[in-house]
């Protein structure tokens, strides 16, 4: 044991929230412990950050390493340092978050997780240390942010129809949303661009396909604009 | 020296960014470094986190024994994590922000501090550490902030004229605000309350006077309303 120091250190870790947007639900991912404490409980993907490498690098090893995902972009969220937050000893954490298409991405357990799964948010198993809360506070920030910015466009196909955007918002900010004041507000933004094309396939009229104009967003964020929903 | 570990560990500190609102001006407190590294250079205040304080008390903590300030509201910012942001070792820190209104402080540099001072964000001395970086992201996200929540009332008197308002927003984003477009946009959000007084002790023609409606703020930011300008 040799790394000596003159005041006594807490610990420090990452743990990643990944939210996956199914066809109509919004998950979020868990790793189940193999190692004690909380052995065997559900928890975030995470754990202790290398003297040698930044949080952000550690946020990503972890959360491949447990999960096998790689390829999502992580945001830092919030660092949590409550005193009892961990049975062991102090332990301060520093929380990230993700939003991602879960068809996406293949999940693998391996090194400290027995098991990885999606779990729909309001059927959650109990869960480790203070990783409820931590959950909370992403969905929080996500909330926030998709009523400001647009998130989720990347989530949908390159064209897409009108419901399907309100869908992936009433995913998000779980709560139904009026068709109506929905398209007046998303349209007026100036956001979309309407294509010649319309849905395949379905049984129903076919919807009128749009695509998301990124030129655009980026020019009114720079202006100070900002995306109300 | 006897607080020993399997695997070596970051230290881990606090970092203060607290904006004040002069009468026509945006300011930013920094304190004068006692210590090496960074001896007598302007910092941030801040220090290391105990042991057994979370890291909110450390960020109060730091902030009154440097500066004298104890009664602002600090709001967690984000953790910089870079591997070489401090020369002796590596060393995460976690940054607090806070705003308020310079008339309401006195300052006291203590502790580690030789002086304290307010400094005009467009004329900041050279700064310690990453210091600067922090300050650039504490900007950020007030700016981000102040389009779409009415953070800074508790900066303007209780009843104060659309001018004053106007003059905060033109403050924190460092920009001019067009006079009837940001009117329109105010008042269209019906957070105001008109009240029957006006201005005292003015020459020019004197201008009414408007409270803030904290009630209705309340209720439209739980649901979901985004206040924007």
């Amino acid at each position: 044991m040799p790394f000596t120091y003159e005041y006594p250190r807490a610990a420090l870790t990452v743990d990643c929230v990944v939210f996956g947007l199914d066809v109509d639900d919004l998950k979020v991912l868990l790793i189940q412990r193999k190692l004690d404490p909380h052995q065997h409980q559900w928890a975030l993907p995470g754990g202790f950050v290398r003297v040698d490498e930044t949080l952000d690098e550690a946020a990503r090893r972890e959360l491949a390493e447990e999960s096998g995902i790689t390829d999502v972009y992580l945001e830092q969220l919030y660092t949590f340092g409550d005193l009892e937050r961990d049975p062991r000893e102090r332990v301060v954490t520093v929380a990230y978050y993700a939003l991602a298409k879960l068809s996406d991405h293949r999940i693998r357990a391996a090194t400290d997780a027995e098991r990885v799964a999606w779990f729909t948010l309001d059927d959650l198993p109990r869960l480790a240390f203070d990783h409820a809360k931590i959950i909370e506070r992403a969905l929080d920030r996500l909330r926030g942010k998709v009523r400001y910015a647009p998130i989720g466009f990347e989530l949908l196909p390159p064209r897409f129809t009108l419901t399907q955007l309100q869908r992936l918002y009433e995913l998000v900010l779980m709560q139904p949303i009026d068709k109506r004041n929905f398209r007046k507000k998303i349209l007026s933004m100036d956001l979309l661009i309407e294509t010649d094309e319309v849905e395949q396939g379905v049984r129903h009229r076919a919807a009128r396909l749009y695509k998301f104009d990124r030129k655009k967003y980026e020019k009114l964020t720079r202006q100070g604009f900002s995306f109300a929903i």
